[in-house]
């Protein structure tokens, strides 16, 4: 149509925050992402629906994130809105990741350094509000390290005080987590496999819940997925990862998904690594 | 776990806007919802993540209506963010019904008397701005009346001059439109059909996105779909509902959901009113 009035504005861009709840909602929507739930997949008491609503219910948390607000109490009024939801935890550790990343965006400066030096700079404040996250919702993590009890997250703001004591960062607690989380290790490696996984989103062709189902099946088929040892062994970690790495070869994930399920082995940190990789890839310019 | 630092905060709640967003995804997630993209169909070039790239999309034109910026602007704006995906138009529909019914709720009012005076106070800028909103997106629309080529909506902004020199309101448009279009019986009968679903919504048992298939196919049952109506003509709008009829009866939607997407039957207005009836429903407290 031609434009005789005009009264017509470009359309608005969506923006950094927009971009976040965008990765968050196509990385539940891409299928089949073995174990996780998805578009084709749901899990007894976790439904698709509550990605939704978890994802939109970060947005608050996502808002100060872009802000400037401090990352530690944007992650934890992320978590609060997400948990708004009868399914209690969908996107921890996806907004774990997505945090730092979105606040570099926001800046402007949406790259691994820049990300890294965002997380390397999170103080005893930051750490404090990661505790108080533990208070909306119920994670399942590992048993502490030998004498580090007081610190256990799972104590939630009960932990507060010793956090305050100790002095410890949100930095430092993610460094003590890098054997035993992969989300620390983005933190703490300039989210390294978070910004080869969106140049792969951005270099594939189809629908971009395709492309995100096939990075995630890669993804786990190159590195044992840190959820699913803690909430079985290192040895179903490693297992998970040779059997994915099977599907990639005889290109059937779907008959991998339906095991997985049964087995209940749910990759979930290869997943929130998806959905930071989808963020970036948006950011970058991936269409929808 | 107990709270023995004061520092956590109630989580906050979702907002207007969130509720209608979540309305949009929650919308698409339900299946089946026969002839319509859902989490189980995709169209050709129409998909699933296209609905969760237009519903993120819209936010900026939703928080308009929101804030008090006329109805027709904050439409317009949220079908120019919708629009920021490959495949045109997805929520079109849902979000005129939507519009007025985020003000009301906004405002602390959400009631079908209240949403219909907003409509009825809608003015001449209002309805120049739904002209303009025809820019960003096709809409599949009749041939106007005899007389009235110079408000046929598919000239979009070009047609403003001609709506300002009639003096015609958004509430004309719609009211000139009741006989083939569901969302504009809505606008100028209270919005009737929308709380009632809502309410159907909210009596029922089970996950949200089943519900809101199946009172989208009650919908269905009980009255034609304008858009099958435009896009095909009124007996196939008419035989559409009495499939739905049987389909309800026989208890199986699956099977007409297959057959209406072989067909290109497409009852876009029933789900727009679905969507309008979440929202609805959401703001009553609906838990998902």
């Amino acid at each position: 149509m031609s434009s005789a009035d005009p009264g017509v504005e470009p359309p608005p861009e969506r923006t950094v925050v927009d971009d976040a709840q965008l990765a968050l909602l196509l990385e539940v929507t891409g299928t089949p992402k073995p174990g996780n739930v998805d578009r084709a997949h749901d899990h007894d008491d976790l439904r698709f629906e509550h990605f939704m609503a978890g994802g939109i219910g970060a947005r608050c948390g996502l808002e100060l994130a872009a802000d400037g607000e401090r990352l530690g109490r944007a992650f934890e009024r992320a978590i609060a809105g997400m948990s708004q939801q009868r399914a209690g935890n969908t996107q921890f550790g996806a907004l774990l990741v997505l945090v730092p990343l979105v606040r570099a965006a926001a800046e402007g400066e949406l790259s691994g350094e820049r990300a890294g030096d965002l997380a390397a700079a999170t103080t005893v404040a930051d750490a404090a509000d990661f505790y108080r996250a533990f208070e909306h919702v119920d994670v399942a993590v590992d048993d502490p390290p030998a004498g580090m009890d007081a610190l256990d997250v799972r104590r939630g703001a009960e932990a507060v005080p010793a956090v305050e004591d100790r002095g410890v960062t949100l930095y430092d607690v993610m460094a003590d987590s890098v054997e035993v989380d992969g989300i620390a290790r983005e933190w703490t490696g300039e989210f390294a496999r978070t910004f080869e996984a969106a140049e792969r989103l951005l270099d594939r062709d189809g629908p971009v819940p395709d492309r995100a189902a096939r990075v995630f099946l890669e993804l786990l088929a190159e590195e044992p997925d840190t959820f699913v040892a803690t909430q079985h062994d290192r040895e179903t970690a490693r297992e998970a990862t040779e059997r994915a790495a099977a599907a990639l070869a005889d290109g059937d994930p779907w008959a991998l998904a339906n095991e997985f399920v049964a087995e209940g082995i749910n990759p979930g940190t290869t997943a929130d690594l998806t959905a930071a990789a989808l963020f970036v890839a948006l950011e970058r310019g991936l269409e929808i």
